[in-house]
């Protein structure tokens, strides 16, 4: 009878309805900060929590905060250069591990806070050796290094709490400048390379070649773990879609912005190739753009003038750093954002508290539902 | 008859006198802060008030918060260089309108808080440029700092504001460095002069020309404008004057000051005939002198103090920015000032609150009355 | 009779055990903070007071606080070089001086907190100058520069005040660089030496002399009054040791510390014999170690850890502050303290609050009287 027919036929539609949804709904809480985890994890054995605290670690680096995320950066690094994906796993272990011996609260260790400094030192004292791969005293200064981003971490969230500013990349920016101080380009046990401005004049007679400008904005946002190669860094922007497709956008906008200002100024044609133009953008993009401000068209803007932002500075601090031979890291992105956070005005009406920043979609969800003022409906907006 | 005489004689004394008298209000209206402009412009079109704006703006670079001394200062801008003069008019008018469309405090950019960092970014670069006078491309870079300065403003205002203290000159001094490491001596589209540092020794031979030292302090006040001609600085100075006749006399003394200082450092003959010497030491002077702090014989020995910090930081500063080509800007005097609005002991006494800050002359008038603890005869003394 | 015997024999050892207890009893008063003597000196004339002061500001330097103490390191420094000597002294004085005029807090005043700086720069501005002793020209700079530290004592105080932390040698290290930079090599009335780089390369062929490199670690702690002669660095330590044994440990321990660290990184040669290798981590490890921490073995980890950093960041900040000929002063250790200071965790649970350190024993003392909760066997434990 039809009457079946048809009951079986919405019941086929409903399961195959259920099943996309359940699909769905699989997908959806890998994404986003996957705080469920944690309540999962809260019985395991301390080895796989300090995993996850890791893998939460290594994408703080690119402000995201997902352990699968985490897996597939990392899978990205051991693909571009093995040894620079064990650095990079090394430091987030270090400094994660003297997070935990020092004391620091647990709530902060759980969620990768002190992992992604201690990451980017080691990754960057990697690049910047010139001792070539496995030179195995290296890892000697990299754990030490990211041991001390744990000290100024916690001695620099305390500073700058007053203002309920985050503490960042800062520790990063000032271990490694001080360890390529320390060291110099001649020392006997850890030598390193010297970096060059970008406003280095050009020989005579280079053309720009569009293609690998182009080439040069995914780039960027692979240059945030100082990874130069297409391939990993797709898959690095791929873990942040996974985040929040939001902040994927963000991290290509501003590594474009950061492209352009750095035409506009002329810089080297080898550092808009290799990305190293676009990435501070990116940066500043992502974190205005949705992070640690609600999304609008407004906050759009405001992202795309702290892109430049950070750009110009990065150019600036590039020249000024690379007079005596050092990288600028991440200072213009970290100095912009920081000024961006403290800005009174129409931004500041966007700004969500640090302790509340979660993926820009959780962000703007949260800021509608407070808005309206009902707290009803969640459970069904909330998958 | 002689009653009829002397009363006619009265009245004409009368009315002599209170011509005198109507003379003299109508110019110490025309003095201070004219606060009583704000109520009149209140409901006259946007043009007209931004105008205003502007022009207090204009005044807040040397101290001073009055739209007359404003025009009066533009117009000695224009007469030594009308390219300097444009780019000045441009840079205020870029950061003021930036200020209203991020949505800034509208007091504070009614007050001109906003117009003065663009204003300086913008004459620096004029400056320091080697692309010559009207080379139109300098005025993208000249819009684009300026703007970054409101960014600056707000953001370290929101920072110093824990210990009441002005985000002053800050915002200029870091943008115009950046602006200068950015785009290099060399850079293709915006070169730059290199900043001759004062300790550079003479050539020998050279004797010290008395008349030209001298001629070198009011020449101090102009370079608070970047502007090198002795008639245009004189109109400066008048410019103060109008606006508070302590606060000339403060430029002048730290002028003076600053030049003595140089004397005793050696600093490049140069150095001492331009002015350069000198303009540090009147703005540290004319800030204690006065303005932050009630004026007193006791906050007059401590503005010739601070003027001399300033001066021997400028000194300081400037060799060290000058061994990479930068000039010093107004670091020192910036750097100077803030650490005296934050001394404990007997200055702290005579300090005002920012919000509260003043022309000197009113500043002392509001304090003797607060003091008195009466306020009626506020009306007789007023004018 | 034998009672009377007895009784005589333990007359005589009672008398013996109270002579034995006066002794000691009269040492313990000497050493510590000697709080007993302000009190006694209240009512005195005020040179002698101003002795105390200065004394105690000698002291100062090298974190311990006894005028006892400080007449043995000024008679150090006499005995290294009449001329240092009476620089120190000079610079103690015109600094506590300073403070006095400009009306700061007598009780600052009183605790020496205005000589340190002063008479650090003093010391400095000696060892640096390249006119040779008894320059009598220097006294001019050496006074200003005195009397600039208590400006930005107080200042920096009152900016660090909202985090609790001291001013610490702030003011020193900024007067020092800028007077470096303010004169140059080259001035005609003070010229100075230039300083080298611990990174530089050695000639082939030296040979580390074991010896040497040890006796580097006293000296160590002798170059915190800039005096590199083995008796009067001895004569320092044992001040220090008057003060408070422990902190003395800490000195030798943080200097040797220091060294290693040297070593780690193959500086110069000189740089370990001189024992510059060794001060920074000296000062890192007497702030951690008792003095801002109650002792414990885990203040005492976290001590070395700070002269480990302490002793990193001077290689780094002497090599960067070397390119430019410049000396990095204790600007490693004083920024590392102030970052340890900071720090939440285990660490931040042994902090003692600024106005209540005293020297480590009596800290000690105090925390444990306070955890036991009664304060009836104060007297008996206080001697």
């Amino acid at each position: 009878m039809w009457m079946e027919t048809k009951a079986e036929a919405e019941e086929a539609r409903r399961s195959h309805a259920s099943f996309h949804k359940r699909v769905l709904k699989g997908l959806l809480r890998c994404s986003g900060d996957m705080e469920h985890l944690d309540q999962f994890m809260q019985d395991k054995p301390f080895v796989l929590q300090l995993a996850v605290w890791v893998l939460r670690g290594v994408t703080r680096v690119i402000l995201a905060n997902n352990p699968l995320s985490g897996a597939l950066i990392l899978a990205a690094l051991y693909w571009s250069s093995p040894w620079q994906g064990l650095l990079g796993t090394l430091g987030a272990l270090a400094s994660t591990l003297t997070a935990v011996i020092i004391g620091q609260d647990s709530a902060d260790v759980a969620g990768g806070l002190h992992g992604f400094n201690g990451m980017l030192v080691s990754l960057l004292m990697g690049v910047f050796s010139s001792a070539g791969n496995w030179y195995w005293w290296l890892l000697l200064p990299v754990c030490l290094g990211s041991a001390t981003c744990v000290f100024l971490f916690s001695g620099i969230s305390t500073l700058l709490h007053r203002w309920d500013l985050p503490a960042a990349v800062f520790p990063f920016n000032i271990v490694i400048v001080l360890y390529l101080f320390c060291t110099g380009p001649d020392n006997p046990y850890f030598p390193h390379h010297l970096a060059t401005p970008p406003g280095m004049l050009e020989p005579n007679g280079t053309e720009l070649i569009a293609v690998k400008v182009l080439r040069g904005i995914p780039l960027g946002v692979g240059q945030i773990f100082a990874c130069g190669a297409l391939g990993p860094a797709l898959l690095i922007l791929g873990a942040v879609v996974l985040y929040s497709p939001l902040l994927a956008v963000h991290a290509l906008l501003g590594s474009a912005v950061g492209t352009l200002a750095g035409l506009s100024m002329a810089v080297r044609h080898e550092s808009l190739y290799s990305g190293l133009s676009g990435f501070n953008g990116a940066l500043g993009c992502m974190v205005v753009g949705g992070l640690f401000f609600t999304f609008s068209w407004r906050t759009h803007l405001f992202a795309i003038a702290c892109a430049f932002l950070s750009a110009y500075g990065d150019i600036a601090l590039s020249n000024m750093l690379g007079a005596v031979g050092l990288p600028a890291c991440s200072w213009s992105a970290t100095l912009t954002t920081t000024l961006m956070l403290l800005l009174t005005g129409s931004l500041a009406t966007y700004r969500i508290p640090i302790g509340q920043v979660r993926a820009p979609e959780r962000n703007l969800r949260s800021r509608s539902q407070w808005e309206a003022g009902n707290t009803e409906d969640r459970e069904s907006t909330d998958v």
